[in-house]
C-alpha cells in the first residue's frame, strides 16, 4: 500500500511565499524518486503556515528521498525561513479521485 | 486559485475500513462537482483516523457539493460510524507534482 504524508511547517513572517514557490518548483523532480503526488498548499486561515500532502510508492521511497543530494540541499536552504514548528501525519493511501 | 481541503476523522472502533471504503467508492463521483483530487489515507498511527486531502476548483464548489442528494445521503448514512472528532484544514492550492 502507498505510503501517506501530511504535513504542515510554520514560515517566518513574510516568507511563505518564497518557500512554497521553491517546494512547488521541487516537487516535479521527486517523481523519479518514487513520489506520485506532491500538493503544496498555503493555509487560508494563518498566513505563515504551508501543507504539503504526499503520495509515495512505499516509506522506503520517502525516507530514501530525504537523502539526495538536491532535496537535502533544498531542505538546509529552507530551514532558515522556517520557525522549526512541524507537524506531521504518517498515511496509508486507500485510493480515491485523481490518483 | 483552486480550493484544498486537509481534513481528519476518528470513527468509532472497528468501522474504519468501512467508512474509507464508502469514501473511496463515492469520490469519482466527486469529479462532476469541481473536485480535482479526493485522497483518502488511513493514520499509520492511529487505529481509528482517518486523512483526506481534497483540492477543488473553487470554494463554491465544495461547498455546493455538500448540498448534492448523493453526498448529503452519504454523509449522514456514516455519520452513526464517527466519533464526531474532526480537525479541518482550508487552503489554497499553489501547485506541486501529480495535479
Amino acid at each position: 500500500m502507498r505510503f501517506g504524508y501530511i504535513g504542515s511547517m510554520k514560515v517566518k513572517p513574510g516568507h511563505r511565499a518564497e518557500v512554497a514557490a521553491a517546494l512547488v518548483d521541487g516537487s516535479e523532480g521527486l517523481r523519479a524518486a518514487g513520489c506520485d503526488l506532491y500538493v503544496v498548499t498555503e493555509s487560508a486561515t494563518d498566513e505563515d503556515t504551508i501543507w504539503v500532502t504526499e503520495v509515495w510508492k512505499s516509506k522506503e521511497h520517502h525516507d530514501a528521498s530525504l537523502q539526495l543530494p538536491e532535496v537535502a540541499a533544498a531542505i538546509s536552504k529552507m530551514m532558515p525561513l522556517l520557525t522549526g514548528e512541524f507537524t506531521q501525519q504518517q498515511t496509508r493511501v486507500l485510493g480515491g479521485l485523481g490518483l
